[in-house]
């Protein structure tokens, strides 16, 4: 281990998903950090619990606790102070891990530490199994042949630009479907591809979901962790 | 092992970033089974190689030669009679575990014998880190943020279609840069994302090479395994 901040993807859920470097760097962390919510708990937490063994004698832990708000502001305040606390862990000589769900680097709280300590720190990254690829693993569909084009895209953005991908791109993950599954789900009809849709929730966790008939979907919110998988169904292989 | 006929993901190239259950299926597999060039060799198995220590007694190999040529034929040969081997092993009480690189699912040839071996034979994918991730982990540039679109597309796709995507997404990959990169240059420019892209080739192998500044890259023919990476500079934060 070099780096003195590592931002370290321990993949969707099941701890199988783990990387053999992921799994080493985190037991030979002194400090792991990772964001927490309000009760202290933390889905990467509990993943990296569940695959380790021999952790390093006196590991510490520094948890984010990250408030849910629409406003950005107390949580760049969470940001700063997170930042500070790792950097005079590192700045006692102490090697830092910062695990994320997924894969650290998309669409993960991990870019606004990095931003925050690269220059001071030595940094290094570790890939982990993002939602995507584990979604279309649970499905056994390919998400991309040949020269099909593939977009992600999230239930943040608005229905013409919904429409537009799914009309553009072979292949389209939405993102961050709780909140917005009656958007999508008119987005999917408008652009004629409600038949090619899938819907998932909780990947790999115990409580998944696969639902491939997505017409029957009511237009209820789902968790903040569901997406939607649209794949072309006539596959042009030449 | 409950399936018969198991796609792993062996990840980009550097061992360790082979998830555990990967690891243990391949360890555990009466039959490997991997894409080979003309003269047998497989990064695929390479990978899994460098890796395991206790591969079960006995495993067999089934190698599967994959011609390169435009025309898809010789192609869909090979892949039919590697279908056709497979499900022997299977018919003989084997259990049979696929090498891929990076993904299984992600622009790879294992689609191809999972459509001709499903509802024949019991199937699983385990998914693996692929090429995308691996590359904005070795930027250490976080490849979509809160509502941040990403798109992937091929050089082959065509001028118009690279710049459109370019012009409309915040984040794009463009896989199979080897022989496009004139082309891929172009669109960058006339995109007027010249400067927000990086290229790479090799990703977490030996050979590996970052090239931050595209422009300096000459119009010649990299390898296969090369991409570029756009990352909008000026990202939103709200």
């Amino acid at each position: 281990m070099v780096a003195q901040f590592i931002g370290v993807g321990v993949g969707p859920g099941d701890p199988e998903l783990i990387t053999l470097k992921a799994a080493r760097l985190i037991q030979q962390a002194d400090v792991i950090s990772f964001i927490a919510n309000a009760d202290g708990e933390s889905q990467a937490c509990q993943i990296a619990i569940d695959v380790l063994q021999d952790v390093k004698p006196g590991q510490e832990r520094i948890p984010v606790m990250m408030p849910m708000f629409e406003d950005r502001t107390p949580a760049n305040q969470a940001y700063d102070a997170a930042a500070k606390a790792i950097k005079s862990a590192i700045n006692a000589g102490k090697k830092v891990v910062f695990l994320c769900e997924g894969d650290p680097l998309f669409f993960g709280s991990f870019a606004y530490l990095l931003e925050r300590l690269r220059g001071d720190v030595t940094t290094e990254v570790v890939p982990g199994i993002s939602s995507v690829h584990a979604a279309s693993s649970a499905l056994q569909l390919p998400l991309t042949m040949l020269k099909e084009s593939f977009a992600v895209v999230s239930g943040r953005h608005d229905s013409d630009y919904l429409i537009q991908t799914l009309k553009t791109h072979d292949s389209v993950v939405i993102m961050k479907a709780g909140r917005s599954r009656e958007k999508i789900l008119s987005a999917l009809r408008e652009a004629d591809r409600i038949d090619e849709a899938n819907y998932l929730e909780y990947i790999g966790r115990e409580a998944q979901l696969i639902e491939t008939d997505v017409d029957s979907l009511q237009g209820e919110a789902g968790p903040y962790f569901s997406l939607f998988v649209v794949i072309k169904s006539d596959r042009d292989r030449t």
